[in-house]
């Protein structure tokens, strides 16, 4: 198989770990005969600095055009403590997400046995938790009007859904649903908010499609609350764009690190893939951060374009450092070793 | 001292986790010569049933002339499934924060030594965290603007911050910042929302004026992983509405168990002081929910009014029922002993 595949490394510790999802995607194109061509763009913090624009045209254009997205971490420190800027880091991934049509954001959670002991949390708590969260990405106050009065004083973010934003999110997590425990959760705050009510009228109708998946509600705070109590009753959970940042992030520690979890942001056509941390700028450069979450996004890439089994094949890599303690300081085995960015990269890439 | 405390039971298990207060209350008031006098109100689920109003006005004038409010809990399962519903429970709830301008919502979160082995997290993680949660409570998306399009198909919520509404919770927090550990995290979503950047905007102004404090910054996707991961990190967290509703409650996972977390939501005059878990009709009449966050409402009160030791009277009957496992379900013991709700309130009266 043949793909194009727009590389992102963006800002901060992006670069380093891109680098990771690379070495791994060359080897799987190696052992399984594929071509993957990497064309690669700007977006983010270092676009700005060299183009002036978050999300210049050229990389529009390029992803556009490519199979599938990979993006490694956008952001900046210095733009995320001045909150007088009118050009921002994030605008371009957020821009991206909107001219793509990207409106469903799809987060696996689960936990690995080799990690258990790492977590904040535990083992009974989350041994055996296997989450699969579904974000809305298009809508909701990201993409809000946004007011800030001309004297400064007031400031307004507008929360808008419609039925149809809404529904085409709801069907994918059903669908998927349908094909794991059966079990949807729906995260909303609609004892307070219009949209929320809205979200839960429309997933109550559609729900009746689905017949075979049982449908639960949870208000957003409680849901807070279950998650880290007990994350083993969630199957597919469903929520709208800012409850969804909030709570998947949340979820990361059930994993055992943010470092680990990758997230696939899917809808009219190509996919894009990217960890969820962020840009970590104060170890940019260090050969420091955990590229897992970068490479487990080229594994949900992989499965996006239909390339299952080689899917496979990086997850069990990614499996088998974890068992090694192959792994960054964040995730340290229990043997205390602690390896580099670009060592965890090199055996991944070899066990391929 | 002679005190009125409007008292309102309220829905679901709110009747007996607030007799429980009123008997610590009693205890109070016999040992330490004071008198206080209870005005019954109703508002709520019950209200609606009894006067179509979820705060009838003879609730709100009760209300007004108290001297403090304790609430038991709001809501009820038939209207939280219910999203067409025009008239609902918390509407009473949001209508009184509203009406007595309790802007100002604070939740204390600490660890007890004899619960720590309950929680989901480990010991190491959790033990001495104190963390004071400062939730602003009359703006943002709570009271902002509400629609739904005639056809049904568009929902919207508007949510609206001013500098002053920012301003007077974030001096409430500076001040109960430096007579504790000196630092303040403000949580918000700054590289994506605009009110977010006027919260960050006008909180670091005001910070030259508490010299002796340290800011810090912290978008809420990453404080939900911090509050897990360290949450001993933390002094002061302030905050806007919503933020505050979901990252508050993700914090009683700390603690072991909401049934422990009381609130105070302060303002212009007198105070509101009520447990943060919800109406859980599951339990409703069981004598078998956790008192213990309705009675350290109550110790939350004394102290509003003044009256020091007597809450500090509460708080140790209370540690003193942990420490020998005379706890409900939720958070029992080793000896896995459970008492009742009624139980657990005659041994803290008795101790007072
Ligand atoms: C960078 C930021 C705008 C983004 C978001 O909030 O969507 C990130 O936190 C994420 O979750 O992908
Ligand atoms: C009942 C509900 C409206 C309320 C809120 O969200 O403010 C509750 O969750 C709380 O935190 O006191």
């Amino acid at each position: 198989m043949k793909i194009t595949i727009a590389v992102i490394p963006g800002d901060g510790i992006g670069p380093e770990v891109i680098n990771q999802a690379k070495k791994a995607l060359d080897a799987i194109a190696d052992t399984y005969n594929h071509v993957f061509l990497y064309k690669e763009a700007q977006m983010g913090a270092c676009a700005i600095e060299n183009t002036g624009n978050p999300l210049p045209d050229k990389t529009l254009e390029i992803c556009r055009k490519a199979d599938a997205i990979l993006v490694g971490a956008i952001g900046d420190t210095t733009f995320d403590n001045n909150s007088t800027a009118k050009i921002t880091p994030v605008q371009g991934l957020l821009r991206l997400r909107k001219e793509l049509g990207l409106f469903c954001n799809i987060r696996p959670i689960k936990t690995y046995e080799g990690l258990i002991h790492n977590s904040p949390l535990k083992r009974e708590f989350i041994s055996g938790t296997d989450i699969l969260m579904y974000r809305e990405l298009t809508g909701g106050a990201y993409f809000g009007i946004k007011e800030l009065s001309d004297d400064g004083q007031n400031a307004f973010d507008g929360c808008a859904y419609s039925v149809e934003e809404i529904a085409r999110v709801t069907h994918l997590a059903f669908k998927s649903a349908q094909k794991r425990r059966k079990k949807l959760t729906l995260v909303d705050k609609a004892n307070v908010l219009e949209t929320s009510r809205l979200w839960r009228k429309t997933v109550t109708e559609i729900a009746k499609e689905y017949a075979d998946v049982s449908l639960e509600y949870l208000f957003v705070d409680n849901a807070a609350i279950q998650l880290i109590v007990n994350p083993k009753q969630f199957d597919v959970i469903l929520t709208e764009n800012l409850f969804g940042d909030i709570i998947a992030d949340e979820a990361s520690v059930i994993a055992g690190s943010v470092g680990l979890l990758a997230s696939a942001s899917i809808g009219k056509k190509n996919g894009l893939f990217k960890p969820i941390h962020g840009h970590l700028s104060q170890f940019k450069g260090k050969d420091y951060a955990n590229p897992l979450a970068s490479i487990l996004s080229a594994a949900l890439l992989l499965q996006h374009v239909g390339l299952h089994e080689e899917a496979f094949a990086i997850e069990r890599a990614v499996e088998k450092s974890i068992l090694l303690g192959i792994t960054t300081e964040d995730i340290k085995g229990k043997n205390n070793y602690v390896a580099s960015t670009s060592k965890v990269g090199d055996f991944i890439a070899d066990y391929i």
